[in-house]
């Protein structure tokens, strides 16, 4: 329980940022730690997820509810311990992932909270790849384009938490698994620890070309992690009867108009099939997660890395380097 | 039988058009009518189908076969009877749809070719609603995007055949149809012809703003037939779900490099469905076409217009017309 001398340091929204976010985009303050009333709870938040959506949140676009004013405290998802409960369902040393916030303390009415299972993996996987993150690379490979054995599945934003996701899922299916990412050490990464067979760093030499060598036979499944030029030169890449799921389209978060998109020409010539997918329509398929990929991971066939920065003040400066695509794993802030 | 005397009036490929066709890139000639080898069969073609795809053809995509040098016959689907056969599989009298190409005789060896079987429709419905651009339509709306009854349908390019087949089909599965045409006239005879509830002239102010009037629910259908700014629009006033079939982009086979495409923001969001459609796949389905749309035809349910050229020299000119979207109903050219 906080004693009257804690404070509550917070990070507040200031202002939708102009294109890829910048330090002046937040502004800090300290508070008293607030005293939660009936039906509420106090919760230590111990990690907050960095998550690239959070930059639609910060334009105020409707999929994620009231829009923010400057001065309120950040919007984030949190690992979260609850010390003090006046909520039934509740009890101090709970461990939950809620929308903390950017902040040290919340109180929450339990709401949008899920209480973390015992679970043998470590508990910030709650955030990553047993998260929503994990969840999204997951459903996405197993319920929307489920690739046959053999088949060439190519996901991008390859060493993210969806992304990775999505890969090792696909090589549980008998998938051939080629990857696409901003580094040689993520390719590196992607190859020796999650078993991809192929990872092409985009940065390097033309993409569409590289796919055409990785993937001679074409592209069977898409895991669309980030839109833009990566998409199109998938598209040039097809094989009959492609299926491509989009999750996000991180480099148009960035932007205030919507950028264009790909030529779909492809899309006719080779039957393709795309898939929107939000995945707070498949939360019901957590506790399938964390069974599943969460035995994978117990048996060690299944990797996972994270990018963590130390202190609460730091998150800015690691939502800027997410959105810049200098994360290297789930990028998380450990706050107390 | 032809005589001696009788010549053959060709139209002829000059060059890929350089953006929109022109009359310049054709020419025409006259030969001697050819004379059937054995396992040959010569026909006098009736009619020429005026074909978008056509463009494709002249600039020589793959998916078209053999690219067409300068001087060869223009590649065509024709309505065709056959005049002397030394093939097995046909005799003179037999009613064709066949790659007769743009000229008044054609040498065929069988392949490719559909005998018309008897039917109450005229058999000019073979190149329009009851041949490929009629099974586009149908194949699309009945087994790609089906629509539940009650569910807002959008159709593009709506009075021609491909258009006006898919949105009958899904006025006949209970929808509620909203045609998009590029006239008055169009939108006129889309509603009182085709059935249409409403019909939007997209050269009349702005279509995602129309769209959003016409689809309070939103779009839980769209049959794309051209690509574009049409496809920008319809992706803005998605329904929840929304499914989409793209058969074609009409604006994007008058360029030689591919345009950029609709963002695809949407998608995600209304968690939609693209799939393409290339009719290829579904020749197999043409008894059903006849047997289902044939039946509608002959109960009076169902709706067609051709808009028919008189002679083979005016074949260039009917081509460039539909390549600006000034044919109204299935664009044909009568030869003898």
């Amino acid at each position: 329980m906080p004693s009257e001398q804690d404070r509550n340091d917070r990070v507040l929204f200031a202002r939708n940022p102009r294109g890829v976010p910048t330090l002046e985009d937040f502004t800090r303050d300290s508070v008293p730690v607030p005293e939660p009333g009936p039906g509420h709870f106090l919760v230590r938040n111990r990690y907050l997820a960095i998550e690239p959506y959070y930059r639609n949140v910060m334009k105020g676009m409707a999929l994620y509810g009231r829009p923010l004013a400057p001065g309120d405290v950040m919007f984030g998802e949190t690992l979260s311990e609850v010390v003090v409960s006046r909520h039934d369902g509740f009890a101090a040393g709970d461990i939950l992932v809620a929308r903390g916030g950017w902040q040290e303390y919340a109180l929450l009415d339990g709401s949008s909270v899920r209480k973390l299972s015992v679970s043998s993996a470590p508990p910030t996987t709650a955030l990553g790849v047993l998260g929503t993150p994990g969840l999204t690379g997951f459903v996405g490979m197993v319920y929307l384009v489920p690739p046959h054995p053999g088949q060439t599945v190519v996901v991008s934003a390859a060493t993210g938490p969806v992304g990775s996701t999505a890969g090792q899922t696909a090589r549980m299916m008998g998938a051939r698994v080629i990857g696409i990412a901003g580094s040689a050490d993520k390719c590196v990464y992607a190859v020796r620890e999650l078993g991809f067979e192929q990872c092409i760093n985009y940065k390097s030499g033309s993409l569409a070309e590289r796919l055409k060598e990785a993937c001679p036979g074409g592209i069977d499944v898409y895991f669309d992690n980030v839109g833009g030029d990566t998409l199109a030169a998938v598209l040039g890449n097809l094989a009959l009867n492609a299926q491509i799921v989009l999750c996000g389209m991180i480099g148009a978060y960035n932007l205030d108009a919507p950028p264009t998109g790909p030529h779909l020409g492809p899309v006719v010539v080779a039957r393709a099939t795309i898939k929107g997918l939000v995945v707070f329509d498949h939360f019901g398929r957590l506790p399938e997660l964390e069974r599943v990929v969460g035995g994978w991971i117990r048996d060690g066939k299944f990797k996972y890395r994270e990018d963590i920065a130390d202190t609460l003040a730091e998150a800015p400066a690691a939502f800027c380097r997410l959105m810049r695509g200098e994360n290297f794993g789930k990028s998380l802030v450990r706050i107390s």
